[in-house]
């Protein structure tokens, strides 16, 4: 069973994301959608509706999970027996971010190899930064972020 | 069946492709590693020479293929069946490099989704190119190619 | 009339940012020098103060504006009838930060285009953050922002 | 009158120049798409099919001229009394090959100004270097080139 | 007299600073691995400890001290007779955050030149924010730090 | 005895790399400035000319010396028993094609480290061949080139 951890903190899910985790789904078992869980940082959006929001993107699509983890990302993979790590790359200055990521990950767990998919043209300017930079100033974001998706309710 | 083309010169193969191969082999039924024969580029190597020296280094790895194909990769891709292309990513200018490739390769054939891995950092800085210049001025390479391979000869 | 949008925060304007604007002045009929008073940012220097700074900057620059704005820079250009943003770009990096805010406004606003200026080399390694650092240090800042500008009062 | 030079080798014209073009178009009263012909660098098309690709894609454009010319590009723009040279933007790396230029170039010549855009998302991948790649190996290019061009005739 | 400044936080130090300055060692005379004691960033661990896990880690090295300084690092410098400042290069991003910041030295203080080492890949991933958060969530970080430093006391 | 080697190409020499090599000499005993005499590569100008511009440039500079070399850097090292090489870094493109090189040369021979100097503001647009190329066009140069330097006999 090939399972891919796809970790993130999802404050919200966007396009971007939905689009990375349909495109590598058939070439595993199970992906799971995992939510970094970590106190300390402050997110905009809460944890159940993020966790709302990413069942809902994937509803249709049943080797896909949404799961909550705190810790390492390697911790949770060992634990839930995941071999892969996916991560979009959107640019050159997230290869620069993922790239020591990766290769620390791999030396805490030498069984957790990272694949990295670059997103499409169309969704490389997204990312929930900006997209909650527009939402607080009224703009709309609906175009950013999966079909069905309302951030206000 | 979930085949990946890895597609390159290997003028000559070095210890960087050698690693993204062994590293992505778990993941697929099988990995065909790819010689692009564009006859209108100059290579150091014979392509006999680079044929035997990648089927040398994949000797024990039962999944792992070689092959030539001229054309587009692509259209390689769809011959052989293959829905993934593999790459390895070294640095930020191979990304540069990578991501117009990746989003044009996915415009010709919606079927083909390019997956790359971070090289390892003990392989960051092994080229053919750099291999090449080395060998040309008559220093060791050895520590840069498979074990075995012996460029010489 | 063809009117831009010079958005920042100015804390404090640099000679970065005055070399740009004077660069960019002749090709527009009007540049608004626009500070985004996002309440939530902390800022070093009051409003009052970089609006001050601003105004003594481009005294004798009669197509050249300040005003202040809260909420999406693309609204504030709707609402001043500007069809333009003007940015500086020093290094790839601010490329990288720069290029999906200009993607994402375009997505907002169709009618709004972003031109960007190459920092002249004396002034790209100048930065309000980096100028802010050394002020606060007992650094001698004068060198990196307008002639006639004193920080201290 | 506020006249820009839009340099290049167009071997071929892409979408990509044609929006940058197209974008600037209403910030200039005439934009100069400008060949240069430096003979000592092989080009797949001859000048006059160049030529005359670009006349078609902007036969519609009043304030846009296709020209030829020969030696440094700000030369030109004193020739035709242009102070401005537009240039799309791609990625980091076309950010890093432009920036040394845009800096010469004010330097010989302090009259001239680059503005720059940031190609739309969509036509990020594309270069004339690609689509001639992907032309010689029989693929489908009418994509990426500008509606009613044919390269073979 | 050959002294250079090795400048940072150092919270903590890892075998990337570790190597830096062991393979600088043999070109000056005198380093200086210099804390930044800057009372408004938050650190995790205390300056005591920070300055205990430098000495130990050079305790065999008789031209390596440690300091802690307040303030500009080029004012430092000059306090010090320091005419060199030394810092490691991990990437492109590491280089584009050192580039202004050398430049900027440079313009407040001639006399102080800043020179580079490029880290040794095995090191390239390390960092301290890295190895807080792994220690942080419960990881090994003993792979990154200098042999014989233990965090937890 | 402290030696530093400083290769390149010298085709022809730039104030950028003037400025560099002064500014690393009071570090070293002795700076030699190698030109690497690659047969198969195609310079502009005569090896004997861009020894005499280099010798003219460093002519007030007793610890200054200029050779040619054939075969590796490291090797070249060697044999002049220099266990420094010296290289400018113009931008983050510069830093990608200089790291892979240097762990290399530390791989082939480990008692020598390449130190780096960023360039300054004022000489980061100038190359080698951007200066080519601009003299092959018949613009100016002088402000580009060591004082004294005519690249015209």
């Amino acid at each position: 069973m090939k399972t891919a951890i796809f970790p993130g903190s999802f404050d919200p899910i966007t396009k971007g994301h939905e689009s990375i985790v349909k495109r590598a789904a058939p070439l595993f078992d199970k992906i799971i959608v995992a939510i970094g869980d970590n106190s300390s940082k402050n997110r905009l959006f809460d944890l159940e509706k993020r966790i709302e929001w990413i069942k809902k993107t994937f509803k249709n699509e049943p080797n896909i999970e949404v799961m909550t983890y705190k810790g390492l990302t390697v911790d949770f993979c060992k634990e839930q027996k995941a071999n892969y790590i996916l991560r979009g790359l959107r640019s050159a200055i997230d290869f620069e971010y993922e790239q020591p990521i990766a290769q620390m990950n791999k030396n805490l767990n030498h069984n957790v190899e990272s694949f990295f998919l670059i997103t499409d043209p169309e969704y490389s300017a997204i990312s929930s930064t900006i997209v909650k930079e527009i939402h607080k100033h009224g703009g709309n974001i609906s175009p950013f972020i999966p079909e069905g998706i309302n951030l206000d309710k």
